[in-house]
């Protein structure tokens, strides 16, 4: 259960409006790698986790801290979109130039009223598949620590977009805040590890005497690039410990698959030509 | 560019039709972390890569053995549709029972006539926002060992879903490739940090400096989970070697927003309730 | 900013497992009309609405609470999932027959390790893109009573699809809030023209006498059904207080539309014949 | 079964061309409240309700006549984008400026060949689940008024991004239907009243005593907002007519939840450290 | 302009209940090849199109006539959900097995209240980026005949797969005028032609002699299929009449590309070691 | 399986940077009638048919060629983001104006680094619901036929919307071998009826005389166009050889339907009004 305080984590507050840069900021909202999915994904994998105790916790924090950054920014957009233009002749009254009325997303105004909502810079609205929650902690927090440096990323490239003091202010606090979380998941990953709980490659438990051969060390080169069996990937011992690796071409091991005829019920091409012409025969004799 | 051969990376062939155990294998073809996601996005990282060398041409090479795998899939697909059922009744005359029945996806019948289709086992279609290739090849990686632990974890549940030798057989290949290419992602990572192209936080060039005090190794505590705090992520040295964790409470700092009046050419609910009540008034004048 | 406790405003703890009800009651957590709705819908008109004040602080309010509610629904699948079958022949083993292994959603196995998604019934992914946020408080409100209704709806309509003790007792919380939240949002709606703040027709500040001479009075009849003007919509005084009901059959009023010719430069079929005659002329002659 | 006439309902025909503003009208076309969004849902309910007579035929002829405003919006928008700019530099040769360039949507002409499409201002097609037909009209009408609200306000704001006459002319008549279809589906919701055949809460006929206490009166405050509490939702008697109003802090009633581990078939993280242990000390051992 | 009479086109009326069928109609309803999209298309293309005469008149009233197939499909699924089971113990109580009741689509209960909606078999729902209204009338006929034909075959399908006569007798009248607009389209293709406004290779009207070398008389081998050029495609006179068909291998015919460095702002992976290794220097100088 | 080289199959190099017109090429890699579609819809074909031979060697054929063309223009919009503005006051450093500053896609910078990715020029997500593969190869080369026809009008049209030599001279490629595509998908259409495989309609081998009267060679008239009827597809023979074209005015042949009562379990609005009336004498009395 949740509750909520009117007051910000961190103040959200331009020096004044660019609806240009309300737009890009979208990107950080409601896309892909934005607060929402954060938000939403941390606490989803907290609710859904089966083992109890210090992960669960951790997450149910986290997810909860995210939901205030979800709030800031929306609060920034908001603020951004206070003057909007209606028009291109309108466009001069702001400091934003005809270049930033192109930019402008149309929906702030007609749709939301000069608000924010949940999509990203080209208007693709957030979606849920976005989220991703296995039940299996190792491989989530890989992709949690992959979002944190995705959305540091592209916090850090809009930091680059703007001139405004206050939005560079806020920029600045999730910067640091994605600097957190990246170290906190790759300390959750080791953490794990240390508990015993999974190990590379997940998921652990998976009998490796299953597998095919010695497929799991080599890497089969398919392309023609010189260059892309002179890595680490390519030669000495393992990442998992158990075996060396090696490269090699590509090859098929399998002949072409042949499949067996369509279900006539389904109308298929067929593979006889029988149908089709005793058709034809049976129309030109009636 | 391409070539194809018909001949197959490794054998795709059941012992026997399955059409429930189809659908859920559309999974690993077009679900968020199936085979077809992996296969377009190392081949666009590849790409789009502006470093020129060994990483490029290892995910030329990767994505590349990718589309062997889709192959590999659909045709593995279309064979466990070799017999679908059309109807309840026809259900007995496979091995299929009527559980079977109920789960299998009817798209695969009216829709592709007994094959299969770029979509997830509830049948979202495939879509390139599966997909990310960010130009920062460490915040990529990341997210590409991700894809093959998430796929190698998909793959592992769908062995335990099948008695079908054949089936089973090419689901330990698929298992073992993840194995590898688990490891090649977090060995290109090591070689990312030994070349000194990238390192935590990603993106590492942003300036520390900038970020806000101390807020780049501290936990925040929002839930009242009791050990939240307890592990490698609250104490103790931080992962990027330059500073001490720490945990606290969140707190806010800021005042509550408030924002300034709406354009009232947008028609929001005003803030004076002026409007409104003149034109009350007017209207009860005329 | 929120803050988090791991106790749960309601139980929600089913007697028993039942992943074909764990996959129906999806749709009330990330259908269109679920809690995800509610929830991220109630906070962004809380944080973008330009009015400080009461109705602010309702919607942060509920919108809050909602998120309790996303939380219990999550809680309730997952232990729903406790055995969630993965083979037809596993079926027996549960409670649950053949008919309902049918109707289990694959990817609470496959994907989410039996869990919860964001997803409604039929896996569709939630979206942004059911949130409304307009800036006009009286439009967003009836849209916040509508949802409440939906939601009551569909909660009741699977309070009839299952007879687990536990299930029920929760699907009875969620009804009887979503009873008061109906209430609420329509005594907002009172409250917003007892503030003098909007009024009917959305927006009122439009002014009328830019409409169209009777249009806004008069039902236009475009079908045969004898009783489509039978009801309080086409007499008696109009609900605005502002003029009388009344009905006709619609009619056409402008000429059917001529079309200027397309550009060529973008290939349209041309108008006149002679670009392609010229062009086949061209043709026989060289 | 539906008829067709090549005359318009209303005049689409505007002074001069605008690319800009063709791509904003989309909105209104294909956007979640646009003119496909009712036509396409008053049509369904109207054939989906299982109530013959006013009801039923209201909505089948109301349904037809949005599809006359379909037909309209799309001339308005094949003229509006009679001169398409190609490139920048021809931005002059019409009367829109480089600001207007920039806003245009490209698919307009590369897709469409200066013809509208069923999508929003943002290019997100218009879809299915914008549409809503629940079996009970009081819900269903509830959101039919409110998109009719929804509609005009977009409409309204429209009205206030042009200057041409001819468009200014046909957004009048727009929103003067629009307010009369407020209006209908308000007297319709009344007319449910009158006859009997719903009340609030919907759904009416889920027997209130199986509802919780006392929750379907209370204002459950999540928020610190001071005034969430002094409105017409939080005292005196309830809008059902049942019960009065009251509030108090939520508070949560049961405990944290602990789930049982997971199916060791789906490879989640164990509970007990047992399984990776064992395997560990085995690798050792071997 | 549309009117509309309750009246259907043709019967609609299943001899039972069968929401296992109900689902699975779904799909020419809502799929990408049902009568929603085929109906909004002609429509579209109708209103778009800048030619006068013809085959404007022929797309309003072809368009016009599917909305009637909509229409009655909609009818149809609607009396095959009279008796949904809301329970799997319920489902023998109609002549459903429980293999039906696993094939079920829920939210026809949930959501629709035991009617349709624009939805496939597989619960998408229906978009307007099915639909494809180009300008130019040759590319969208040849659009058109194989919606038709798709649609036919998906129909003809669906006839395999029930017994019930009623249904099967609206499938006949639905694959009749399949049959009936596959033959249209192509006399409309044929009508073109004989009017001089377009031809092959569409678009018509780009000159030739811009086209490449012998690039579009000649079939490239990327595979090794051995009889990928025993065809008509690989031998003798061009369809356009204007060239000889050949074979030969694909190859390329430029160098591998070679990027420039990316932009520091946008921080991607540096091609130079420099900035990393300095930026580490520095640290350690710190 | 595939094999890759680093080559291109044709030059794919731009005189200089232009992110305008990046974000407009992105409509033919991701847009619904892109390269990706082409691609993976020929080489699903390819897998999924179950016809051995020339077609199927074919379709693998072409479809890998198609993935150089993916490639070609991949690289092509990685290079036209050379320099993206970051800002609109940079606008001016490159060749771009202020117009162009506008229409450019913020996510190739916030997203992609300068680089490009499975969308079109809107934003929207290449998805895997453009793909058709039916199993019945007449009516998918009908749709291949189309797509390249599509294909080629919106590469002309792209060709029109720069100046570039380098750009126009990749698009003049691209236009040719959609030349040779349009004219290869008709060849095998021939081919398929010179080997007696399918034939008009599709599919040919429902038997006619399950077919409605004569309604298979009727044009049914349902607007009031006056030239509806002037084609050669309302007269002369039909097209499948075996019947003769007429026209006529649509007309209803089925009585307006009337639905049975809903089930109350699902809470529908009554047919009778007893349920709610008694429920309110209830409330009455007590």
């Amino acid at each position: 259960m949740f509750t909520h305080t009117h007051a910000l984590q961190y103040e959200a507050k331009p020096d004044g409006p660019d609806p240009d840069f309300a737009r890009k900021m979208q990107e950080i909202l409601g896309g892909q790698w934005g607060e929402m999915t954060v938000a939403t994904q941390y606490l989803l994998q907290g609710w859904n986790t089966r083992l109890p105790g210090k992960y669960k916790d951790l997450l149910l924090a986290i997810g909860t801290e995210e939901l205030a950054h979800v709030e800031m920014i929306v609060t920034m957009i908001d603020r951004l979109l206070d003057h909007i233009p209606l028009k291109p002749d309108s466009a001069d009254r702001s400091k934003e130039a005809a270049a930033g009325y192109g930019q402008h997303n149309p929906q702030h105004a007609i749709q939301n009223g000069a608000g924010a909502s949940y999509m990203d810079s080209m208007g693709n609205p957030w979606t849920g598949a976005y989220v991703t929650a296995s039940g299996n902690l190792m491989a989530d927090f890989f992709y949690n620590a992959t979002a944190e440096m995705q959305g540091r990323l592209q916090v850090a490239r809009l930091y680059n977009m703007t001139d405004d003091p206050g939005v560079k202010d806020m920029l600045r606090f999730l910067i640091t805040r994605d600097h957190y979380h990246q170290q906190q998941w790759l300390a959750a990953i080791e953490q794990l590890k240390d508990d015993g709980l999974e190990n590379i490659p997940v998921p652990e438990a998976f009998p490796l005497e299953e597998e095919v051969t010695d497929l799991g060390y080599v890497f089969l080169d398919a392309s023609d690039g010189p260059e892309a069996a002179n890595g680490r990937w390519a030669t000495g011992p393992s990442i998992d410990g158990r075996g060396t690796f090696s490269a090699r071409p590509i090859e098929a091991t399998a002949d072409a698959p042949i499949l067996p005829p369509g279900d006539p019920r389904l109308f298929p091409t067929p593979q006889m030509q029988g149908q089709s012409l005793i058709q034809k025969a049976k129309d030109m004799l009636t």
